[in-house]
């Protein structure tokens, strides 16, 4: 088994790095192989460029640009996204991931008559892992958890349709206690003990 | 009146563009002041720094890296994003805008107590252009539209709650006709006779 895990933080000391550290020691005493992309330590610049929009397309796709990132989504058949939610999202650089790494011909084909064909089917489990600053009840019952819907109704769906799918949140960051956070690190053990 | 026009796409021979057009135009007849910020002419970098992040909670914020979009902001009192839907949401490059632009002290200030108190309220309507290869039906009715949720019940509610909200959609960008654009951009043409 092969995961993937795609982190997006700007800072070393940062609890989506730490939850990324856990998470990637609890898959290897499994023997489950961990790749990691981190986004920010690769510089990774998510602006889908004007050729890659022009030839957007285009068939075939050119997705060398993304090449590396490609192969790593290929080899993978768990994909683990850790972030911080900002303005109720994932950050830009996680965004631009989606825009750029998720390409035709890599993450889906253009059907003939429309619509899309999932190609990134090797992906059996997909797994979210975000905080935020905003209470449970704000995320889900008010704003209707919409990084949760675009990951999973629209983002699974298109790429890997009948893979699990699987979202836990830390809220309320902004008043977190270390019991708290430790008390979720160990929700993220018993999780990926499993996934 | 004074309108911010903020538009994320890479090409020139762009839906946005040509959508971002017609909006100036509407607003410039009725003596509307517009000002353009157009993030790819720009080269804007979405990334949120990691001295950015660092600074996140200090007072006061250092907004100086932004400066010119924060002053444009301040003095706007309607606020355009024209983009398309790339993955059910806005492009990364306007995702940063929002990670970088409204940013504390600018956008909201952290309460004392936890929360947060909007500091755009100069804004008093905000108004939403987007395209999307999405049927209506698969936006609306099973992904629960989430960038107009993010954007409606999220920012706005955090910078300026009192603001007016109104986001117009074109739908089945991958098989559209002229027709049926030019009928989209009427239909802007008149939202823009009162916006």
């Amino acid at each position: 088994m092969r995961a993937l895990l795609v982190v997006a933080h700007p800072l070393k000391a940062s609890f989506a790095k730490a939850a990324a550290a856990r998470i990637r020691a609890r898959l290897e005493e499994r023997g489950v192989e961990v790749d990691v992309i981190d986004l920010y330590a690769d510089g990774f610049d998510p602006r889908l460029s004007a050729d890659e929009r022009a030839d957007y397309f285009a068939q075939p796709y050119d997705a060398s640009r993304v090449a590396d990132y490609v192969d790593r989504l290929r080899r993978a058949d768990r994909l683990v996204f850790i972030f911080p939610q900002w303005w109720f999202n994932m950050p830009a650089i996680l965004k631009g991931f989606l825009d750029r790494a998720f390409a035709p011909g890599v993450a889906f084909d253009h059907a003939p008559g429309g619509g899309l064909i999932p190609r990134l089917t090797n992906i059996a489990a997909i797994f979210v892992v975000t905080s935020t600053g905003a209470p449970w009840w704000a995320t889900r019952l008010y704003m209707g958890d919409p990084v949760r819907r675009q990951l999973s109704r629209g983002v699974k769906a298109m790429v890997s349709p009948k893979a699990r799918f699987r979202m836990l949140t830390l809220h309320d960051m902004d008043r977190m206690t270390e019991a708290r956070a430790e008390s979720f690190l160990r929700q993220l053990d018993r999780a990926f003990r499993h996934f």
